[in-house]
């Protein structure tokens, strides 16, 4: 059988030699492993965008493939280090912050086991003494033993129940006498798209299709800061460019762009619980 | 035989998780294939740039190796979804949007196939009705199947007359009465040199030789923007720092620099067909 | 046996093809060898971190493995293109500039020969006569001969003496009356920490403990820029959100940070032999 897949998401940058010290500890466990670059450039200590990148991608590699996802403020503090399973048979390597948050809601972890340092902690090349980096001396090494097959995932240490996964809220979306309501819970910060916890399956019960425009209402904590009639289509090129508009997203939710424009920087608005919005027929 | 390699280039960056998700569907058809980031920092929206990278790596590489090129404002749109195969063996699967401008005049496109959808695009996965990310559900998916011999390049759909490339104009140097003209046809962001469209043998012929100072002049939509007499030799350091000099860059095109500075960005100069540059002894 | 990897790191960024161009020639030698990214993100022109990277990453790599470094404002000069062989078994191709100061300093280099361009530089391809682009023509050439064992160590090109090697100035830091002195030696530009020469072993000789408060007081050429006290502890977690602290890095030197802040942004301090630092009891 092939060896797992290793993909790797931080928030470390390619700006020093992090990545590199990393990478370097999976190959001297085992150099048939391979690695993958999911991204280091989750924005700093965003353990949500990191969970929604776990979630965004996860199931499009191959079951079994092993995701190291490594952004850790608490890192050296009481925070645990785990090993998730989800109920589609990946793996995650992380710290036990928030990150297995959508995954745990929208696909479900079957089992999670908090690495034994005295095991699975790499020894030696003067790292016993380095608290700070648990992304090298922890994460990469257990994920490498376990991708490798030299630990199965009973191994990597004590299960702990799942109940017990950090997690944030997540919101629901909500249609109530024609309006949509959600909120944006992420964006795509290189096209400056946002999108929110709406299903595209929603727009269809509440009856709107491709080609409507629809009036869409934005608020942040409480005052509007975005009223406009807005093109729900299939993509991008069917609004004029510098429009914007409202699209089914790679993930099934609806979204907001502007057309080769940034939505998020146009109109100034972000995501989280606090940016609402309600979408109706005009 | 080796399976292919796959080269990926898109403007998608690293700031969320579209590349992993493409690599997953890579690895998800064949666990063997090889993806190999060319780069993900093409400048957003730019197609001249994504046509010019082609040109300026391909060569470099196996024949037989598979392009995967991604810049694509008109995704889910009239575009053609694409793969060109060129005279010398390499394949580029793209949107058909000029991508393949450079590499049609320079290099050679044979043959050209639209993507059956029926047949080459990612099933299942909650993908069907998303329409705009055909980097993951068909030119991944499409370049995966390909690279890994489950289709032949016949396979990938009905072919196309070459003639119907979408290409934009390619203008020509000259050189006339011991003077040098052209325009600045790209540039290298990161070091800040511009790239103009004279190959170095045209130099040869107008009698510069390296070690040379030749009057420079640029002019912006007819409008005289820099005249100074430069240093033209082999590289950077042969130029004081912070003097601009003329070198001949890595594709035997005349480039211009700032030795260890930014010609672009000290001169406030660009590139396209705007930007006019014209070389004479002094 | 394996054959070696192929670990790179530049100045050149994903901004354009040249990363593409390098990886496409080392698969062009032999398609079996593995290339993993270091990073194409060292500050521009920058030796001395380039040197630091090559010195925090490479003992955490397989034996044998082969780095490439290149930053290099002097190409198509007189500087070296070299092979470095260290210690404890790691080759180095890199221009002789200063990017093995930290190398030869705290591993060893044990062997240093000059590529012999005759053989080991890349033919055809209209690559003659470029002088800018060893990273392509020499290094990644060179490399891949030398990882795929189409040439051995000695067949690099002419041995010169470990003497010769080109060698920034490494400040050696001070225990003194209960005062610990050094020098801030590089950054963490991600994370905003800052890096000391001192060693961890130097703070126990004096006595500090984690969880001590130190004082702590730069000075930039000869100017004092900072004077606080400073808890000193064993991760970032045991301060307060936006306090300095001092703690030990992955290297085992003492550092510091402001918790999830920057210490290099917040309170204007850089790296380098003009920036003084020292840790002492309150």
């Amino acid at each position: 059988m092939k060896k797992a897949i290793l993909v790797f998401q931080t928030d470390f940058t390619y700006k020093e030699g992090a990545v590199s010290s990393m990478y370097g500890v999976v190959k001297s466990v085992d150099r048939e492993l391979e690695i993958i670059t999911g991204t280091h450039e989750i924005p700093q200590y965003d353990i949500w965008s990191a969970s929604y990148r776990l979630y965004q991608s996860m199931k499009f590699w191959p079951e079994g493939t092993v995701f190291v996802s490594v952004v850790d403020p608490g890192v050296g503090t009481g925070r645990k280090a785990s090993v998730a399973r989800t109920s589609d048979g990946y793996y995650v390597v992380t710290p036990d912050n928030g990150s297995l948050t959508h995954l745990n809601k929208w696909v479900g972890i079957t089992e999670i086991r908090e690495i034994d340092e005295s095991v699975n902690r790499l020894k030696g090349k003067d790292t016993e003494e380095v608290s700070i980096f648990h992304g090298r001396d922890l994460f990469s090494y257990c994920a490498a033993r376990l991708a490798s097959g030299i630990i199965s995932f009973t191994q990597v240490g004590p299960e702990y129940p799942v109940s017990e996964i950090i997690e944030y809220p997540i919101l629901e979306p909500e249609l109530k006498g024609g309006r949509v309501s959600g909120i944006f819970e992420i964006n795509d910060p290189n096209f400056g798209n946002l999108w929110t916890n709406i299903p595209l399956s929603m727009f269809k019960t509440a009856g709107f299709e491709f080609g409507d425009y629809l009036k869409v209402r934005v608020w942040h904590d409480g005052s509007k800061v975005f009223s406009e009639d807005v093109l729900f289509h299939k993509s991008f090129g069917f609004a004029s460019k510098g429009d914007p508009m409202i699209y089914n997203n790679e993930l099934m939710k609806i979204s907001m762009a502007v057309s080769r424009g940034s939505f998020c920087g146009e109109h100034n608005i972000g995501y989280g619980s606090t940016w609402a919005v309600e979408f109706s027929k005009k």
